[in-house]
């Protein structure tokens, strides 16, 4: 039982609030022997990092994270994990408390602000406490240990859809994802969502956004039938990102009017140079994942996030001591907090992967596939 | 680290195949001195019991649970818990293997089969082992249990979607959820789904449904910011659910597609008796759930139930040795699964709600509530 | 976090108490494919039995374990587990619960009635309830599939003391340890000890043991340097049987009283066939852990268990209500309940082994052995 | 399941090694708004930092604590916790690698060096990694936050033992333990355990230790019949410092060679101001736990650290290579590590009680104490 740990085997504690010192997490059952560097994890916090276009947060911070613990230069000058606690840090530096005086004692409509004072009785008014998305950090540095330990894992993540407007998934490109700054893979709708969201901000309000990952590479076998589901595990660690509000894997909502005929993904033997002889798959309804188990095919899984709370525009909300009022947040916020949730989305998938790819060699060793020599 | 426990410190692990000789679960942490008789497991039991309706599998199970372990009867002749392990065991009765044997080396697309057998190298035909929907009987009785720990819950939970057709949420009326075979609260539209399901049924296919889940009486402060939110653990325990592929708390998906302003819940000091000077929500889009913390309103979660694998249609598939062959499923199976997972996700949400319930009475005692005495 | 469960990837979760329709445990996490009877178990449980001398409690119980879940018989015949729980179940036979009618409301001194009430408030006066002994019957049933998880371990046991007498280790010969009704390594102080407890119990008082428990087999590297030392775990799990009050991995307690140079076990290169090249320990003062992690050599652990609370003589004590009076056991108890520990011991120590060899397996990978290819 | 995580509701997780950049943990599940400052951690790292007298190693470290996360100031000034995680740290000052080239290559008998390696193939020569005494400091950081959390709480130890000798526990004064620099309760034997250390140091060898905690003010009731034992997860906490090679509760060991009359521990009605009424018990054999629950009276536990390995007089070893070599230890090392265990113990005793009393009110609720009304 823990409230600020995820995961099983592969896992991390993360700490750090929105104004303290720093935030980071410590990644605990890290195999040995997998070399790795601040670089490794940093090219992955650059991506989540606040100030980065007019789009979102404007608050400047480096997330420059230093590995405090868990590493090892051996004789052939390579730093390699320890298989001991890996502690990741990232200072905090542009706090800024101020911003947040006026609204001191309100709560934001929408806002963690109520509940978390309900729960602890404390109201860590300056930017939301742990509430905070600054912790998400800590989840991106996580995600970047975790992306090496599934041999041959590629866990990539775009957004699809802002406010009310689709991408068109027939430009999907993965090429475009960087190159735009939403992470969307459709090049035409990320001009369009350029102005659309330029609007949004100017307006002093802010929209959702339903973000898609995908992992390619996930060994079949993954996963249980009951309380260790792949899909399970895969569903709270994404409801779990700040804003989210819904969670589908494969055709998700959809498959509710769908027919079995429909719905089934059909096999065959594959032909294909290095799958010969095995099972595939002919179309991908399941998302890669029947029964809670990894199928071999990608897992895709997408995720709603809802408009932030932080918004220009008054909104009626009652203070601390009970009394009615109205709350304008002019603090740094993002009009659309659907664009920095790409790579957490990409990092929670990663860890929860990682997670079961040690639980299944823990249960089975290694070196099990389908098909086992047939005995039972 | 568990495949087969869920929750924390109220927790229940599940044993027991769909064609073994009984399944069950240990239901661990609940308080004790709760009074407790298998007839208020096993009115809830009945509810998922199969073969109650041409609609559900025509396999006869009575699902009669017995206590075997953890309550005693004192002096005053009432059967209480004790604190200790409570084992809920219900003996599987008509299990009719034969059922299996067309399809014992086959593979049944879109069905757990497969994958099963490529992580256990394991292939119980009969019915899928552990991944039959037989284990939610297990569930639901120690949901049965999980309901009475917190003090004024509610759970109730209705179909609100059957293939493409949706209930008019105007006529929705509780009262009428039990008086038609699909748990319907719209008493017009369970009419049209009783023709509707026999179409699908003589057709020999499946269809999809969704399901919406209220929970009333939850206090506020349950749940905590970051890897224990509430709505994750709720995402987890609904995505768990067997043929689940979506799962929504609150406005969910739609928050996708709304502005800041149409979804924050706006709050007003409460004037009614009772509550008179708390603070209260003019709107619900949150789903009862802020920051992962409960806020006091109803919780409302909503799941996907894809239409089962198990079709009488035949499908191309593989067999266990890799040969291409085609599958039809003539076993006994549900023509839409998603009617029999309503009292399973009332029990889900039950055993999550008991869970926090017992982890934030844990870490902050009893007695307390908004507003704390302002001191930090 | 849990109250009746052992354990993290080999675990298991028991449940029943001694007055109750039966006991037994649930045992997830074993891996697949693994040749498993009831024979198999039932062998140990015999061990572990009542009433089959007169030095152990008079309650006459088969102990007759039934596998209801988590195996299957494949086409070549064989019961093999499946991956999925095993749920053990032991019937309770010879109740008997008169027999507490006159210490129904007086709490015996040292024994757990007290504080289970005290912290239940339930007084389960037949037999204890869950603080009996027979709950450990569950154990030595988990212990023996734990056996058959780490190839080539063997875990034996042996009483080493009685009372104030020990036996002579110059004279330890496993062969006589099934050959006497204590377990007991030495024959001539087994025969000792016949005369010795005869009149313990016909004085109507008891005595205390030590038991050994040697793990031959244990690869190094189980375990882990911080909070899953092997002998952390050994030391909880052993405590946690029923009346230990002390326990000591290899020299114990002795080497307070010694010096580095004494308890410091050297090293040399193995020249033995099989083992040759690879580093030898010249003694094993150690038990066969350093640092928390196995080193290969026997898994040396001893524990003290106290004298039964449950005697004839009459002792001072209070009643539920508070009033002073005198309480004295007439049910059918064990004059040493030291010597039905043993087989506990071994299951327990088992337990911890398996959960040892999975974790280990997760994090590391299969084929992991000293040395490396020297890098880090 | 975890490898560096402590607990359950209170718990904490450890990082860091002998020479890398910080140690430390994050303290997680600690309920909020409990007062908490620097100062009141830093006086118990004070008690174990080392360089303090002749008597320990002279490594220099100030061992400076900084609290990183979950505290917050609110508008009365205090400092007090949040609720959520409190990340504590401890640079590493004075790790002088070079003091190790030496061993580089060589295994320690009696080390950890050689199972670590067998581990992980990592040999982190430089002050042992992780298995260093160094995280430690960790745990005796969280166990400052710990003793805050059980009302009326405390928890204080004494080395009790060094070497062959003993202390005369007729001369026992808990005031003298901060007096001398063995934390020796027996101030005369203090001042003969100083001439005695003395000749092991300069002899360069070093001697094991018996240290003893006694915790007052822990309420009946914490604990649980089975396997959430109290002194089960007291015996695995103690066992798991290192250099513990024997853990016992109340009498222990000698419990084996009592009779049950001698142990068990007689109650009366008490007539005590304060607590008349209530049951007391006549002596405390048992420790204060009962059936692996406390019984209110004061718990005793004790146990044995061997001595380290790390001595300057050559041993017989093999290096990593696989040769036949010998070793002697030069770096800073403490001639007796039993002392500087004393406020370990103390700190892991305390985080057992925070965690237990936690898990307990989650179960319990609060206001359960003996007597129940009798209902059950």
């Amino acid at each position: 039982m823990s409230f600020n740990t995820f995961g099983h085997m592969f896992r991390f504690t993360s700490f750090g609030e929105s104004h303290g010192a720093a935030i980071g997490c410590v990644v605990d059952g890290c195999p040995p022997r997998i070399a790795l560097t601040e670089a490794d994890i940093q090219s992955h916090l650059d991506k989540r990092r606040p100030g980065q276009s007019r789009f979102t947060t404007q608050r400047q911070e480096p997330d420059t994270v230093k590995i405090m613990s868990g590493v090892f230069t051996g004789d052939d000058g390579i730093q390699v994990t320890t298989g001991t606690p890996i502690m990741l840090m990232i200072e905090n530096v542009d706090q800024r408390s101020k911003d947040y005086s006026e609204i001191k004692d309100k709560y934001r409509p929408g806002h963690a602000g109520y509940t978390y004072d309900a729960k602890y009785g404390v109201h860590d008014y300056r930017g939301g406490g742990r509430a905070s998305a600054r912790e998400t950090a800590a989840r991106v540095a996580a995600g970047a240990v975790a992306r090496k330990i599934v041999p041959g894992l590629i866990v990539r993540a775009a957004l699809i859809q802002m406010g009310p407007h689709k991408i068109d998934r027939t430009r999907w490109d993965w090429n475009e994802v960087d190159k735009n700054p939403f992470f969307c893979p459709d090049a035409k709708q990320a001009k369009f969502f350029e102005e659309y969201l330029d609007g949004v901000r100017k307006s002093g309000s802010s929209v959702g956004a339903v973000i898609e990952v995908v992992a390619e590479g996930v060994p079949a076998g993954l996963g249980a039938p009951v309380y260790a589901k792949l899909d399970g595990d895969l569903a709270g660690a994404l409801m779990g990102i700040n804003a989210v509000k819904g969670v589908e894997i494969g055709d998700g909502f959809a498959t509710a009017a769908m027919s079995g005929e429909e719905n089934a993904d059909e096999m065959r033997k594959d032909s294909k140079l290095g799958n010969a002889g095995k099972p595939v798959f002919l179309s991908n309804h399941a998302g890669g994942i029947l029964g809670g188990i990894s199928s071999g095919q990608p897992v895709v899984a997408r995720f709603a996030v809802k408009p932030t709370s932080s918004i220009l525009n008054p909104r009626k909300t009652v203070d601390r001591y009970g009394n009615d009022t109205e709350v304008s947040t002019k603090g740094r916020h993002d009009p659309c907090v659907g664009i920095r949730a790409v790579p957490i989305g990409e990092a929670m998938v990663a860890c929860v992967l990682a997670d079961h790819y040690l639980m299944h060699r823990g249960q089975m060793g290694e070196g099990t596939a389908w098909p086992f020599k047939p005995r039972a």
